[in-house]
């Protein structure tokens, strides 16, 4: 009997909105539902504390706690856990709290875009998406791939107010890092932008990356491929003991 | 209709093996088909002319006419096209030529062993691997994160003489990669490994990726969402009207 | 009247221990306060909820929130202020609550070891030191000026435990980096290694970095030539008003 | 008796056309001949099968077999052998094949770029210039003197339809390579291009490397040192008796 | 008695222009006697033989010999040594001759730039100034954290001729670098800049380093902490022995 | 007629040997003379004043005045000018006085060295040179191929005593970079080590470069391409009027 031997049972994925909202859970359970395996079993949960929505340092600080909390909950009976947050919060603090596969979109959705063309670009939400992206792609090793990162200043809140507007301003600065930057393939910077993938994918003539549905789905590539991530280098095994106060 | 509603039909896969050898081809064929999910296809096929094994650069380029004939012939028939040597011959051509999904085991390996360690390392076959594979990982642009690799000094075609030996030489080699070069992650990197990645897993305490499942998986990921690389930039349109004598 | 005008009138920096600790304020501040310029006005604080001590990427999610809330409210009259874990923890946070000094002690140290030779090592506590801190590297943009990062397996709180013992294996760790590694220079990778910094130094040949010393005099530094980063790329304004349940 | 010893015997260089073309090869050869040193004899051979020009990757690899195919007849009786197209298209594998020099345009002509001045861009004919040339630096290890790349947009053999057009437009690009990106070198990144070297030399304010005459020079440089690349490490040596069908 | 235990006796630091002129001395003196802690006492002294302004490679090997003369005269009176100009001249060789304290503004500047914001700009004199500080950046290892260079072509002993005019100038490239090349921080490349800071710093939203003061007060800090230079490694110990007609 | 139309005529190369000493010089016109094309004509001159041996940053400096004084009253004269030292002393300087070709032995035989293997160890005299070698790389920009640089411990002026033993300490030295540091090729990092080259060369399976004859052939390759440096960018045209008592 191989790792992938046990493939025709359930897997199971937990999907963390790392926010406090439960509007968005019915949709993103559909969402993610739509896309997955046959095989595959949806869980959405969303924070009971924390932010409203993450667009600093500051909001992912704000999420942490209760990102652990229902890792510390719920890895026993999942086989993979994506954070959908292109911020990646808690994504490294995870990995130190189980053996169950667990991705951030931000991480993901560069890796994947490595094999689409020469060089990449991330449209994201506010102005510090430039700097914040670069610094995700240095920590990930890939920088030299990053053609450009790019805000349209529009925050997380207000991606779905307009939908024709949002993806016009979306689109408009994919064309720039494009015709400036050299970027062949395009990432969506936010995965609150899922709703607007289709009508981006449409006007522009090069691949684009939605993270929330990419990082789903390499989720499930790595629970069937029994891939996991090595626990006692970069992340050793955390310890709850020594918290107080949670 | 979104990009991911036709996810029940069937999808179809082309891995081509870039070596003359008949052999190999029903081996290949039942354990990719052992990997597949329900709807997807495969469909294994080998050179008419070209090495009996890739180990060098001189064996891929007589590989590559004839994998590029096969991608010509058979493109417009699949979804995707795996090249399954680690060497990635011909990859980078055949993305030239066709709309579909195109993936080698090098890219596709490195890229997905991101996602589970600091560093890892490439444990292959001949002297050539350690600079070969470097190569591979700047082209990539992660050169950061790749610890080491490591030739262990038995040809492709002895790989599974003694497959237990053989796997104990790469254990050998993924230890002292783990304990001097500080890997975290073990990629196989030659996909005539695949016999031996459970072998080699069983003793070894980091994450061990087989690239040819790892490849043949992702190929499915980027055909379910939809993602192709982009051409236009690095990848034109080839045209083989400009041929003589093929 | 210049930047530097009133450089005369008090200095104060507030020092966030980010850990749940009374014992160690006053030895804390009792240690800056040696170092402090005349003018300079020290106040330690420590977390009323987090972790007990920060080995880990989960320790530092449970002590964001409590460090945030000292920023929050101590900010406006305070000069400067300074995280002091090696694990900069919530350092980028910070900055985007406040125009005063934020410092950490990974960075600073890091960035002050670039003066003193060609390359540096940090020596620290536990395996995970190794790819955390050349993740830090990275992220700084100094990765080729680090000659490795070795982690001697004592955790903070047995750090004190037996003096001489651990400023030993600080010292062994130490001499394996100067002669295999090439480091010319030592940064100690835990500020909980005040107390062995000239146990350590009297040993090796090579300057030492005490990072909690370093960070606090550059806090000073900043504050006296009037610098203070950035906001508006990298660290936008935060919002406080958009958090919940905290 | 050295190495230098030999110099004035005879000295025999091969020059590679790769691409299936007579009329060609008597121009290349007086033009080469021009440039010789006077003990330098000059052979110059063109594919009997393989592409028109090369401009694609599946160009290039429609162009190997009979590239080696050439050095493997004609290595014994040359001292040099140098592959006239800034593909580089066989040098490696090449190397894998003879202990003589083996020289590609776009590795030469890039190491000498370095000695005339802080940056160099590469004009070269296609859209795919850009990141293919990025992809050729990186792999040679020097990206960061890279200043830019750029395509013209006419394709290999339209480049001499209007000698003056096309110098005006490489002129047009480089100027743009010079005022934005800080180039102070231009290397023209096709061999097609060495009729125009003079014409475009003579409108430019930096020097213009044309690539064939410089890895020409530089073969002979080479074997008058007595240098030639290593085999044993990213050069092993190649079996042709494993190559079926050709 | 530990490193710090001296800090209330007199700090001593060399501050070497080295240039020909007997002007900037006295300005010089006050102005960094005016940025000086309580216990430090600035000395400025200027070359006697040697460029009477740096601005080219060749200006700077003039002045070297009569730096390191007074380098060899005054470092056992002194606690550290500041080389006043930000080609950095001479800085490596006197780290050879002494265990003082020994930095120079561009060096200094950079690093504490990385503390500011996630990338910054150097805005100097020539047109040598993108690739000269290009270089300087690589050198110290930080070339991922330069936004770009850029040269207002006013030669140094111009930029006091007009006050408004040069800052103008300079304040107008920095609006460039911030807006086009995402520079966060802007550093004065020049310390003959220094009577500019404050008038350029009213003008942007960004923080400004002006690098002589900023690398005086480094000079202190280093001093402070008893951090030196290692010496055996990058710099052996010089002797002067081996100089013939000097 | 084009740039090489006058390859007929005498080529002058004037080599510096930037060390206060008469007797090198008629051995090392007799070295290069006998590496020169039939048409080179070979001028060697040391310097008047200066060091006697170049080994640390310090000697480089006093070796420079007297450099670029030869540079002022030779460069009419000569067709290039190559400074006959590892350190590369003045080159960039020198840059500044002239058009012709200016060489200097580090910079030439790293970027030859790109050609004969994935990466090359640099061996030298003294234990700066791990960390010397390792700058000078990463200034050229092409770190990423350096696979080490070892230093001997024999001072420039021993290099001769025994060569015997010189050469085995080389050759050891040689043999741990290729075995443990991956190098497939050496340069010997002095130009001092020219008369040891062969007998290191005999006892090594990797091309060895010797760094003198490399840059003498490599300056007549640029003059006969018509090829020099850039000046108006990195290199401004130096004005020798504002330098005093020289």
């Amino acid at each position: 009997m191989n790792a992938y031997s046990e493939k025709e049972s359930r897997l199971k994925i937990l999907i963390i909105s790392p926010v406090v909202s439960q509007e968005l859970l019915k949709d993103d359970k559909e969402y993610f539902q739509g896309l997955a395996d046959s095989e595959t079993n949806v869980v959405v949960m969303g924070l009971e504390k924390g932010p409203t929505s993450i667009e600093t340092f500051h909001d992912a600080v704000y999420a942490g706690p209760d990102i652990l909390r229902l890792v510390r909950e719920k890895s026993d009976v999942v086989d993979a856990i994506m954070i959908n947050c292109f911020a990646d919060p808690g994504v490294d603090a995870a990995r130190e709290m189980t053996d169950k596969v667990v991705l951030g979109p931000a991480e993901t959705s560069m890796s994947v875009a490595l094999h689409l063309g020469a060089k990449f670009s991330v449209i994201s939400i506010l102005p510090n998406t430039g700097p914040w992206v670069r610094w995700q792609a240095r920590k990930l090793g890939i920088e030299s791939r990053l053609a450009s990162a790019i805000g349209i200043d529009i925050p997380v809140l207000g991606l779905e107010k307009d939908l024709e507007e949002t993806a016009a301003q979306i689109v408009e600065a994919a064309k720039q890092a494009i015709k400036i930057d050299g970027a062949e393939v395009i990432v969506l910077g936010c995965t609150g932008m899922a709703a607007l993938a289709e009508r981006v994918r449409k006007q522009l003539c090069v691949p684009v990356i939605e993270p929330a549905a990419t990082t789903f789905k390499m989720a499930e590539l790595l629970v069937k491929l029994g891939l996991r991530h090595h626990r006692g280098g970069l992340y050793l095994t955390a310890s709850y003991d020594k918290i107080r106060g949670y």
